[in-house]
């Protein structure tokens, strides 16, 4: 249940203020090389602490492999990667207990886990827990970078398969530092929209109906906390759309179509063109602003207001995990396709 | 691969103008009065023969039951539904395989399986599977009614759980008959938007991270043909908004909200209100247009017009097949938390 | 629950006396010829209706291909195999429903359905759906024969994979028709013990600890009815050996061992070597003698005799249900270290 | 691959001579109570330190909860446990590495994994990570002592499950010093028969054909290096049985059998009687003897003799990993039927 893949597949385990989050990566090939400065880029894009609207909280955030490396390369068994907890408040959360925050996970996690979870700081529901994903991440992408595509059904690139990710808006403006002033004027958090693209993926990739390039992809990116909505290629604006306007043309044998309003993606299947698709950032729960809840102890519905470090626009932090979660799934699909083997 | 669902799984399986289609469901409770007449008003409302803008092909389309069935009620044993193909045209299919028609899987279906695909009518990727997916979901939707939430993490609902999905909007109109007119009028196909609701939910479905609510409903989702996005609550709008707009407070025990943004799901959990999500269905690919495509034995880009019966706007068919594979993905998630038994 | 396998995934419904029994297999590559003749010879095997000892009853058991099959070769997508049910006898089996027989799953089945199982001979837990799994072992085989054993980790054979089970014994009696002899005599059924070698298999076959190649056999082998042991190598006769009789040496670079007690696997992996295991088969549940068992409806003990056809010893059939199995999971190993691909 | 179970899912990871091995159990229920204590006994156990014939190396093993534990209490999300390798030598490794050992996985590892394994005592694939089994057992057996058997299909035990594993035979000797001394004569390792017995499981739990209770047992069973054999009830005997000597006559409505030459499984499901199954152990491929093995470097067959600490005995310490892989299954078949929730 908390785990994601059919080859490839990562198991994420771990709480905010709990020893440790970390994950596990089964069915990576072998022979991949890994230190732990592979990890130093993305875990500080994730960080995001010197971005206007961005946490203050640091961790090192070192990744510490446990198991499946050895004299620097991959060993083809399980890698398990540790994130330890060091910089944690140790809060009133007992007190904050009786008031599940709105937005929040507490009271569904409450609800879920009769009241034993680890509620502190959202425990395993933490966007903590996201550090973890970016490490998978980077070993995913990593494979990526070096992926064979051997002569297949169609023909393939010969470079690497690259996975990008940028913010597109922020609070419905493209000019990111004019959306994040709205929300410091307003004194309230706010949202985004995130696009990820990847470059040089093989025809073929996915499965009619159930296993989709969309479906795995969905699937892998709601994931990611705070996520709203997910839409390939034209997405929502191709409901509006006339047939002939919104199909592609092909225009060669490898697929290369003339517009790319599928996103790179049709029947489920991956059709060689560039893979488009943008998801919706909520803006993040905690807001300095005051708020309604209900309290447990009290049964009355009380005012309400957000203590402590936090984010002004959590999608700042999104596109590194939006990579990470894409190249997990991309892994996946190329594995089941022959595309990356056992050994390197 | 064609398969989906932890305990209450299915797995599809048939093509457009082979001998057959049909569904294979495991893990249905014994008990379920289950028969033909149960299936026929779904399966008609998925024709839509009726409706201005759907395809005027008809099947019987009746349900044959192979396996699973006894004496009128499920046995606990899997089901096996099939649909005959009889009303398929037998075409001129091989001289169209040269052409990829846009917007088809036919390019990627000839990629992914060497030529080897059946090729006609668009084979195992036909809309036509939807038939069992719908099957599955009447099934499915029977199990919902008659849900048994006895006590549990939290206060639950005591009638049975209601999927219900609708039409939006046509072509950008919420005035139905206006958006298709403009298809008509421009002699093209046109896409759509479809909500989903559903009704009497505990809390506490779903999982934190990959196996959240939206995960697995979006994962399902993209297995319907025609799919581009699916958003939650307020969804891709949440990008614009501040936090405390968008935040639900909570004003009771139950987990009860004031306003629904978060579309009944929050942190992956589903929190006890409304489950609501929309999708945008692309316009139909087969359009009476002329249209540009690449000609395999040519090696020529040619026009290219579609013949033969045809959907204007394929979204009118989608609402019973959501509801389906959104009924599919509540049973399993609510046998997970023990809501539904092996028996009934 | 009533599927198998990772990527090559077959799943079993029917029942003895419903409409069929059938499989679906997911997973299979495309493009490999089929067609109802490579499936003669298999099910004669295993209706054993010439050989001493077998049940009377006899299904034409032809396969029917519901899905999957185009033009004489598998497609790629999900392959449906049909057996309808014709020669069923309707029997008084609502009398016989009070009485639970020894040995078989009345009783089980009874409880763990609430009664709305199929009960009528055996219903879904007949071995009258071994078919499915012979068929799917046609399948299984005919991949193997011409799997693809591409320069890998170790040196490979060029030949294909063969598997073949055989009868050691019957009672206890290499001699195979004296055990059946000293049924007969006894009025009674019998048990008795099949070995079944694959050859040609790479090294590097299946996973230490979970995935074991013992693991997914015996995994597979238990799903036959009537199984009661599984060895490898040397087996049971191990647990009295010394170590340094019991271990084989290695002689070349390709792994040959001198000695095969393994059979084939170290530390849950192939090893270049034989694959060679036996397994224990009961006498038939069915037999002509008095026994006694409890009547649900008097609340007594009685005396019980099973009319009509059956098996006299049921490990003749089991050699050709064995080899399928095992070809089951040899292809889903072979499908995961990549040497078999998705279009042959 | 690395993962095993359904729905109480465990993943094993780790190096005997990394920097840990470790266990991930996810869809453990909320609110067990649990603590380094519990584990105590178990890990002594496993150790057999003091036990004529076992290892002398020791760990302090003492578990280190890494996630998933709260206030002393399982929390709902995946439990994360550490056993941090102290106690390694450094040992001539790489000198050792031309040289794979007979009976060991040195020869596969290096053949499946490219080279890359970590080759160190035997990496992965070393006994080492028993302890991990036995760390999941230990929380699976504490969760089957708790079990609520609420009224099921089937009259159902009061009681707690209790699983027990005991040493049979040693060498073929019941006398186990006696076996151990023919060891200890020879100079050599030896096998032995280990049984495993299971009180209080309600009827009903497996599936038929794939998942039976069998299939799934002897599927963890053979994840437990060195074992060679399963057989359940009368097992190999019952080759040699008349069947109705070998029928189990039912008694009451409770389905207690006479006899239980089924061992507690018909048609793959549990009928309420006590679960019975031994399995053979392979005697430890580390042995004093000289023994012949292939030279990768050199090319040549050649003389070789283990030094070190070893086992005399492995099947000496199988007991309670057995005990634990076989409460891995009956937790996970339990939540399948809903007799183990999802909060305690």
């Amino acid at each position: 249940m908390n785990s994601f893949g059919r080859i490839f597949r990562v198991s994420i385990f771990g709480e905010s203020h709990g020893e440790s989050a970390g994950i596990n990566i089964d069915g990576c090939p072998a022979g991949l090389s890994l230190s732990v400065d592979d990890f130093l880029e993305d875990i500080e894009r994730r960080k995001g602490g010197t971005q206007k609207g961005t946490t203050p909280r640091k961790e090192d955030d070192l990744p510490i492999f446990k198991s499946g490396v050895f004299n620097g390369k991959t060993t083809g068994a399980p890698i398990t990667v540790l994130f330890e907890n060091k910089n944690t408040r140790s809060g009133d959360y007992e007190k904050q207990r009786a008031v599940p925050r709105p937005g929040h996970a507490d009271f569904v996690a409450h609800a879920k886990f009769g009241g034993y979870e680890d509620y502190r700081g959202g425990g395993h529901f933490s966007g903590r827990l996201t550090v973890c994903l970016v490490a998978a991440g980077v070993i995913a992408k990593k494979l990526l970078s070096q992926v064979d595509l051997t002569p297949g059904p169609a023909a393939l690139k010969q470079e690497g398969i690259k996975v990008a990710a940028t913010i597109l808006e922020i609070g419905g403006e493209t000019d990111l530092e004019k959306g994040l002033q709205k929300a410091i004027d307003n004194k309230d958090s706010i949202g985004g929209i995130v696009e990820c693209r990847a470059n040089g993926l093989p025809v073929g990739l996915g499965e009619p109906f159930f296993d989709s390039v969309e479906s795995v992809i969905s699937h892998a990116v709601f994931a990611i906390p705070a996520i709203r909505g997910v839409e390939f290629g034209t997405g929502f604006a191709a409901a509006k759309m006339f047939g002939a306007d919104h199909n592609d043309a092909i225009e060669d044998k490898n697929g290369k179509t003339k517009t790319n309003h599928a996103g790179g993606v049709v029947g489920g299947i991956s059709n060689g063109n560039e893979l488009v698709f943008r998801i919706a950032v909520k803006p993040t729960s905690s807001t300095p602003k005051e708020q309604q809840t209900y309290n447990w102890e009290t049964g009355e519905v009380e005012s309400f207001s957000v203590k402590g470090r936090h984010d002004l626009c959590i999608a700042l932090r999104v596109p590194v995990v939006l990579e990470a979660v894409t190249a997990l799934v991309l892994v996946d699909l190329l594995m089941l396709e022959h595309h990356i083997k056992r050994i390197l």
